[in-house]
């Protein structure tokens, strides 16, 4: 399957349409629609139906998508057979929460190991995670062979993160500062931004008024 | 403003832009053309200039956007210049990491209390926000004109704090539980999954093998 011909919008949408897939299974829904996905998803059907076309997917007439079915080929494009593990560097109280988090891991990416730079924590260990120093990080993404590195640092310390996860060999990094880091071309960043939903609810306040 | 006419899928983009056009003015940047705006979202330049077509902007051919202009324009239109009183519910590391983030308050969202069911941290005030019960949460949205809930309690709590937010009066809900809760037409929940971009991250991982 050439998933290298996917949209990049089609697949930021994808994990969208696998977590409505796994609730419908969750509810015992043998099959679904576009409409069903789409309303799930908040884009419109046709859109759906041609995302879903890019896996080489089309639906049923009168009948729809099987769920299993659609649930293993969204899931075989954005790789989650694979296990990607992540390493969080950062452990205040937003990397301690991205560490315990379960959803993480039953998506295939297990957070192996952790790193922070206060001496009081690094050694021990936190919700069964190891607490490394930033000069062990090297190793640890050799040994581990970490491919994603989650900066969960305050602003002022991420750059000097992203240089560190970079010179290590990571390729991936999903950065929850609110600054932008720069990194060679060879490597993906993507920015969190935990204000953008509260943005878009503001959105809607605003309307109300 | 007739800002009750911009589609959906608009508003989603809004905050990109906005938090773009943020960092170009604190690069000292006068002016910015479509092309970088869609750079940094991730969007096509076609896109960005009928986005912002919805706001009644028009760049100036061969100048572009002026960023302090623009910035202005996005912000009305998010209702950045209302202030939208937040509470979070679940003080656990998430709960805590989403109430100390400074971005909120940066962006009109101040998190004004929180409230969890724990009666160890109840009464107590922690990162300077006072910890309330969950009996108590009427009477704080009423006095604080809370305006958003935030659910950051395990997700077999969600529900029940979806529906303690509406019994209350809230009417706009974020939920960071991976699960959907179920409320009234009248209510506009927004999910946030915090696995989404690490599985875009993972797709570019998949393809890369």
């Amino acid at each position: 399957m050439a998933t290298g011909h996917i949209p990049e919008a089609t697949v930021a949408r994808l994990p969208l349409y696998l977590r409505s897939l796994t609730e419908l299974a969750a509810a015992g829904e043998p099959t679904t629609s576009s409409d069903v996905l789409a309303e799930r998803a908040g884009v419109n059907a046709a859109k759906v139906r041609k995302d879903l076309s890019y896996l080489g997917t089309h639906g049923t007439r009168g009948v729809g998508y099987d769920v299993r079915h659609l649930t293993f080929e969204v899931s075989r494009a954005l790789g989650v057979a694979n296990t990607w593990p992540v390493v969080v560097c950062g452990l205040g109280n937003l990397g301690r929460a991205l560490a315990k988090h379960t959803g993480f891991t039953e998506r295939g990416f297990p957070v192996v190991a952790a790193i922070d730079v206060d001496p009081e924590i690094v050694g021990t260990t936190i919700d069964g995670l190891r607490v490394h120093s930033p000069d062990e990080l090297a190793a640890l993404v050799h040994d581990l062979e970490v491919a994603i590195g989650v900066i969960a640092t305050p602003a002022e310390a991420a750059q000097e993160t992203a240089d560190l996860l970079v010179a290590a060999g990571v390729r991936s990094i999903l950065d929850f500062s609110p600054r932008v880091v720069s990194v060679p071309d060879t490597v993906e960043v993507r920015m969190v931004d935990l204000s953008t939903e509260l943005q878009i609810l503001g959105f809607h306040l605003q309307r109300d008024l």
